[in-house]
């Protein structure tokens, strides 16, 4: 077919999706389709100016390939973790990275000469999922990403909302556990400090080692935990069961006051599969009483689902 | 002044505020004045088929009396509680009264021949407190009701956010102590089991029996507590704490996951005052890491808020 690379060049979004140790990259066309797909450490232990530097070579290097490949950069889209300013086009804190006040949008758009979006990492991820990925033709959809930490985006008719200062969706700091652990934020009780993968792995390695001393150092993943709850040890089984539940009585809390069609669940322990959603589906309908029960899915985009989204939010800023 | 009747004619909408024991009605003229207001008991003990007859009969009056004074009704409002579908205009479900998907508004409008909207009580007060209250000129507001029962309304830029089902704001019902008092809902440690103005007065009633009998069925109310916690009673301070405390907390979650800039609170609790408010606020400010603290206010409107908003609703489906 002679119109074939004509048909392979055509606009494309550059997508960055920051995070706190690897930066996913791509060029995006309109419809979703990856283009081209790169991974970038972020070097966040050199400082956020660096940090910056490195994403604006970064942008700069994917807008410069797209060109060199016959495609046409139209925009660019960056998701940055933290709080975010969407329409000031700022990362105003992020707590991984040390964004203090940054305004990349401006930064980004000066460097490529492009016009450039920011958003929040796990609302274009929330975006994404809802327009292209799991949460597909649902008007009403809470994206929960968990990971090392928690946090949702409520997107609701395509649009994720960023409350008044870029900062609500914060599922990880809603207070579970009364007097429980102590969260990354100060605060003992926060749904991050009992549910998310980091805290899945601590806890079962603390409660391991006063059980039987493991080899020096050992580090059990949230992963590890999962595998030995699933071939039945006890131990593993009730950390697993207590962040289960935990996670269940936080969801419920946003079922409560978002009232949602569909929970979308991302982040890696997303990744248990039906080890996490056969246990969480049942503890969340046992919490449920008046409300309507969310339909609970997995994520479908996986990790590119940042890129995917911060794409989308480049091109929705065009129109 | 020879134009002052026809001064005080013009357009007006009829507005009914549907609560559990008593219904507020009002003719309310486009620019919030209400220029006529009257209360009828809801009977809600005769069943909800004699209940819809009853609203529709005071609508039917209250145009009427408009008409005859020299007022053009223009449409009807109505605020009920419970589940509410906006769009449909039906009232999904009522615990309190017993509504079981009544289409109110094609009934209303069929009786009066005027276009009538319906909405959530508590969505309808946030509606008027942030158009016409304390919440005026802020984007981005948490009315919350504390009285009987405890619900939350999400307005954004003017708009109360309803959810997939009607059923959004239902703050009440997050958990704040796993393991604590028994919810109306059927799950311990909902908010509204422990900071309800019933909670609290139930609450002292049940600890003040332990420690001294009263009077045979001596019940005291949540304003009581309030009183006997200011003049230094430590039982009552306790309760009291207790149930601040647990506020705080709820508002804490909402602020995680709204991120608002005002949370006006209404209700009967409100009226306690800077005995609500100093404690409250302070116990709020520990809470908060990294998110911003919501301004803490009053509400303005009193129990007119729901009649004001019913009537604000109506003149949206005008637009």
């Amino acid at each position: 077919m002679t119109d074939a690379p004509a048909e392979r060049g055509g606009p494309v979004v550059v997508a960055l999706d920051i995070g706190g140790t690897g930066m996913k990259c791509a060029l995006v066309r309109p419809d979703g389709e990856v283009a081209h797909a790169e991974r970038h450490p972020t070097g966040a232990e050199r400082g956020p100016a660096a940090v910056v530097d490195t994403i604006l070579d970064v942008a700069e290097g994917l807008a410069g390939r797209a060109r060199a490949e016959g495609l046409t950069p139209i925009a660019c889209g960056i998701g940055v973790p933290g709080l975010v300013d969407d329409a000031a086009g700022v990362a105003v804190w992020s707590s991984n990275i040390g964004f203090r006040h940054v305004p990349l949008r401006d930064l980004t758009a000066a460097r490529l000469g492009l016009p450039t979006a920011l958003g929040h990492d796990v609302r274009v991820g929330g975006l994404a999922e809802t327009r292209l990925g799991a949460g597909r033709d649902v008007a009403h959809v809470l994206f929960v990403a968990v990971g090392t930490g928690i946090a949702a985006a409520h997107v609701v008719g395509g649009s994720a909302t960023a409350g008044a200062h870029g900062a609500a969706g914060e599922l990880g700091h809603i207070l579970v556990r009364p007097g429980g652990p102590r969260c990354g934020c100060g605060r003992p009780g926060c749904l991050e400090a009992v549910s998310s993968a980091s805290a899945i792995g601590r806890r079962y390695t603390e409660l391991a080692r006063m059980a039987v001393p493991p080899p020096a150092g050992a580090v059990f993943t949230a992963a590890e935990v999962v595998e030995r709850a699933a071939a039945g040890e006890e131990l593993a089984g009730r950390v697993w069961r207590e962040a289960v539940d935990a996670l269940a009585d936080g969801l419920a809390t946003a079922q409560a006051l978002f009232d949602v069609e569909t929970m979308v669940i991302g982040g890696g322990l997303a990744r248990a599969g039906a080890r996490l959603f056969d246990p969480l589906r049942a503890a969340l309908r046992e919490r449920i009483t008046f409300h309507r029960e969310p339909r609970l899915v997995a994520a479908a985009l996986g990790d590119e689902a940042g890129c995917l989204g911060a794409a989308l939010l480049a091109l929705d800023s065009l129109e």
